[in-house]
């Protein structure tokens, strides 16, 4: 039997141990645990909330795992406790991991304030979502002030992660003709700063001339808040170089944001989406499970599809068998 | 008492003032003329989907009725009968409308083979799409065979419009420093044809420039089939220049849809989305007014957005008083 105030102490008191313990509970898919993972959230509820909470976002070979340990070694020099944890959409197909891998990390995971987390395996990317936002919580109950999500740039998981996070960051490369890369998915939208990795070497002024051409573009686009204005950046993970740069403008977001009262009511309105979220995902199970809509459901979706019922009908008469009960 | 027969027999045989009236029965909010629309349409049904179905959208001032009326006047000839349509997302705050006045078309609007209905007034943009696209239906069974639903350039009521045509065109203007103006809010993406109007006169050669520009970035994004590259074309509909050209690429659309099978396709997809549309919309409205639900509502609310509830919690609340039921 899991007692549930122990670990609750074990997590606040920074136990990694624990953590893990708590993290195995919450994303655990039997129906059993999750009674007992609510109580366990609700318990850590008041020491959530103090961190910063980034999502990084960008395609495969864009160098996510470099940045991330560059990152992560220069905060943990200034006293941070940093959690990495992974939404990835592969996972839900695989159960494996395009992001799982710990040793994409090595530096990092040596670190004992540093906690790095797979992702969990997941039948709905809502579902990771929802694992990924509720570790989140277990992680800043541990102490950790600065929550690192990541996810690779393939359209569905970043508007995830950026639903969960305070700032998101999206990485770029200065690939000759792709430089507007971001664009295709409406990325771009929901950056709250562009960064171009791999400005090294010869490849310093094609990256020079990216960040010029995501600027441009950048003041095209209706900014997601008067008060800042997302600007492109350069680094080179490899090399250390623009890593403080890029955290100083994280620590200038916040402050912009904090000002302007609107850092808190974005939490607001994620917790409150996040809530919806959950509850229609839940009525729509609710109604696929109801032995008399599933009776009826293949009947009509045919009929739609055929175009021998129309959608308005179709959805009254599952209405109908569903309010039944 | 309506005669449902009656009216469909008069649809059916093309009789514009059963048409209207049988559009006035699919948009009344009363609950009682539900059941005899539903009637109506399942009735008509059979004789619907034999038209080309067109979405226009674009910016205020960027010219969309002196377009369609240009368009229109140019189908009639050719013995076409074409109907006009709107998805109005200003008529949910105004009962009033951006798009509903007929006197914008006044030549169309005098043709016995034109018929313009404007935008219903409705609570919400889904329920003004859900009775356009109703009243598409209506249209198909009384034998136009081109759909033109316009929309403005604001969002979500193009993605509520490509939801429910076969093309969708896309007019833009060459404003300098404004040229990527779809990219904004990913509209291009769904775009089947950008269209750049008012391309006259000393105003010529920028549009072509904007015209060039678009095509540059069209081959940066994703194409949504891959049997058709989305082309970036010029038209003048002040001066019926370029009006031929795009209906050709219509044309030209639909014939290589219907030999990839994507027509349909993409048709019986719209129905089985449009349905399931519905009945989340209409689950909700259920979990809503639901009194166990009402009574606790706000209160969850309220702590989700202060912190002292968590979404999975709050939700798993809501549901549990509405199962109660």
């Amino acid at each position: 039997m899991l007692n549930i105030q122990k670990l609750s102490e074990g997590v606040l008191s920074g136990n990694v141990r624990s953590l893990a313990k708590a993290i195995t509970l919450i994303e655990s898919q039997n129906p059993d645990h999750s009674k007992s993972a609510g109580e366990l959230l609700d318990n850590l509820l008041p020491d959530t909330g103090n961190s910063i909470r980034i999502g990084i976002s960008g395609v495969p070979g864009v160098g996510k795992s470099t940045f991330i340990e560059a990152l992560g070694m220069n905060l943990l020099q200034h006293e941070h406790k940093i959690a990495i944890l992974a939404v990835d959409p592969s996972s839900q197909l695989s159960g494996g991991s395009i992001l799982g891998d710990k040793t994409r990390m090595e530096e990092l995971a040596r670190e004992k304030n540093a906690f790095i987390r797979p992702s969990p395996a997941g039948k709905t990317l809502g579902g990771v979502a929802q694992k990924t936002r509720e570790t989140m919580l277990l992680c800043e109950a541990a102490g950790y002030d600065v929550i690192i999500v990541e996810t690779v740039g393939v359209g569905q998981s970043e508007i995830a992660v950026a639903s969960m996070v305070d700032f998101f960051l999206l990485l770029q490369l200065a690939n000759a003709g792709d430089e507007l890369q971001g664009i295709k998915k409406g990325v771009m939208e929901i950056a709250d700063t562009i960064l171009i990795n791999k400005a090294e070497g010869e490849n310093r002024p094609r990256a020079e001339l990216a960040r010029q051409q995501y600027e441009n573009a950048l003041h095209l686009l209706k900014p997601k808040s008067k008060n800042w204005q997302v600007p492109a950046l350069l680094c080179s993970a490899l090399h250390n170089q623009g890593i403080d740069e890029i955290w100083q403008k994280v620590l200038d977001f916040v402050t912009t944001m904090k000002q302007h009262n609107e850092f808190e009511e974005k939490r607001k309105l994620q917790a409150t989406d996040w809530m919806w979220a959950i509850v229609m995902d839940d009525l729509k199970s609710l109604f696929l499970s109801d032995t008399n809509v599933a009776a009826t459901i293949n009947q009509v979706q045919a009929g739609v599809s055929q175009g021998t019922t129309t959608p308005s009908a179709a959805a009254r008469r599952l209405l109908d068998v569903f309010r039944r009960h």
